[in-house]
């Protein structure tokens, strides 16, 4: 009976769920405090990254479990029940993709989706305690998804940030018709590493002037026929992933070596030997979970351009 | 002859400048003191809003227009000459998108990118003087491109923000066969204004689930075969606009009032007219150089889907 019991709360904790936004729920106080009962869930964290088994899986436990005095996001709804997480004090170590980064990787899409909602926010409500417009305190509004200054004659209201990044697959065809894809790696990745170029996108540019100017900077390259092809959330601490593709009629690099360590031509035959970890592979691809693993694969099954 | 010499004066302030963002030049501060000399160009501007002459054009003056003590933006290269632009100290009653908002309009797309860089910076800078993290002062980086807590423990680096918001034509096909684009108009838009639906995009979400969480919550409608069209920076303050398509099998709407004073679906007859400025025009469409005119444009030019 207990053990029966047990096992329920178990498989309870941990499984995943459809996590509603329930949008309208965050400006409605009442609606708040009635969902923060009993039946209330909270995703168990260490710091702002949410705990994730070695099956897999999120780890939900109750509103007791929050630190005493710790503010509550709620993240929304499973069902009728109220889905939180508890804000860390202050970040430790910043936000240093560790142990967290790799498990992601085993998550569903689910899951992922509720793990990057609570890494990103609880990562901004940790370093956003000030007004940066007065550097008076701030308090969490809306059921943690804005937070507003408490000096009476500022008090703004400050949101979640979101930060654009442009990744892309940059593909040149040479005269003998063989199709190339340019690969990079960043200062101080774990050898043999290799990705999609990528770069924030800054204020005043488009996404598709962004894939520019990056390539352009990076590695020295114009490129022209910008492709938008998928989006993913990255929670390390809050990206938006746009990846996109794009053509180069050039191929001589000139890499930029305060943003790179290194840049090559990668063929079809290398990217697909790297990506199936084939005997013969000449460099390590980017994690299955990360949206160049996708982008890199999506370009080996289209046609040229 | 001092008239000419006015002519010549007039016509190098007031014209259109390719601004290369030369972002190597940002984190070298000899260069940048190098580039702050006569020749150098200050964008002139009204707090955030740079000027926009009556014929559409940005004016420039020299580092001498600037006021005195305030730091100085770089915004990049015209040719060897350093362009920049002044942070105002404050904001003047917050981030109002009057006059600027409209005249942007008249721009060349050269000269919005530079308008849309320099005002985004600009009220980033004025409403971003403490850490957030600590709420000691932040002193200017970078060229600009970076403001750095003064506090030794703290010494955070905070970068410029770039707020992801998607907006899309949702379309419906009627049981025989008629092409219907849903459209909505905000709380407190002028008079008989409408355009294409539109929210920021979440922490811990992609494109996609945007565009179908903001259609849901707004309009009540379930969306699928989302596509991306196009972007654009919009700098009131600083969103990039993502420019996305949908399709959905549902007409019923429940609009959501506490986000949209009405919502309704046009036909292709209907937008064409509001579009062209037509006599029985029955609303008002976005203006021309907001991307919702150009998303509804394409949508009336492509097929079904
Ligand atoms: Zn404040
Ligand atoms: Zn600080």
């Amino acid at each position: 009976m207990t053990e029966a019991r047990n096992d329920g709360a178990e498989s309870d904790r941990r499984r995943s769920r459809r996590v509603d936004r329930a949008d309208h729920v965050r400006a409605d106080p009442e609606a708040l405090s009635a969902l923060m009962g009993d039946r209330a869930l909270l995703l168990r964290m260490d710091c702002c990254d949410p705990w994730v088994s070695e099956d897999g899986r999120l780890d939900w436990g109750t509103l007791d479990d929050a630190p005493a005095g710790a503010e509550l996001v709620f993240l929304g709804l499973d069902g009728d029940r109220g889905c939180f997480a508890a804000v860390p004090r202050m970040l430790e170590g910043g936000d240093a993709r560790g142990k967290a980064w790799l498990q992601a990787g085993q998550l569903s899409q689910q899951d992922f989706a509720t793990f990057s909602a609570a890494r990103s926010l609880a990562s901004w409500h940790a370093s956003h305690r000030f007004c940066a417009r007065c550097g008076s305190m701030t308090v969490q509004g809306k059921g943690g998804w804005q937070r507003d200054c408490t000096d009476d004659a500022c008090a703004t209201s400050h949101f979640p940030r979101t930060d654009p990044v442009v990744i892309m697959t940059i593909e040149h065809v040479t005269p003998d018709g063989e199709r190339l894809v340019l690969l990079g790696r960043g200062l101080g990745w774990p050898e043999g590493r290799y990705s999609a170029l990528a770069g924030f996108v800054e204020p005043g540019e488009t996404i598709e002037q962004a894939v520019q100017r990056e390539t352009l900077e990076e590695a020295g390259l114009k490129v022209h026929s910008v492709r938008y092809r998928s989006s993913q959330a990255w929670p390390f601490p809050s990206q938006l992933m746009i990846g996109c593709h794009a053509m180069t009629d050039h191929s001589t690099l000139a890499v930029d070596r305060t943003e790179l360590d290194d840049a090559f031509w990668a063929t079809r035959a290398e990217l697909f030997a790297a990506l199936e970890d084939l005997p013969g592979k000449t460099f390590l691809p980017p994690p299955r979970h990360a949206i160049a693993n996708s982008l890199l694969r999506d370009w080996l099954d289209r046609p040229a351009g």
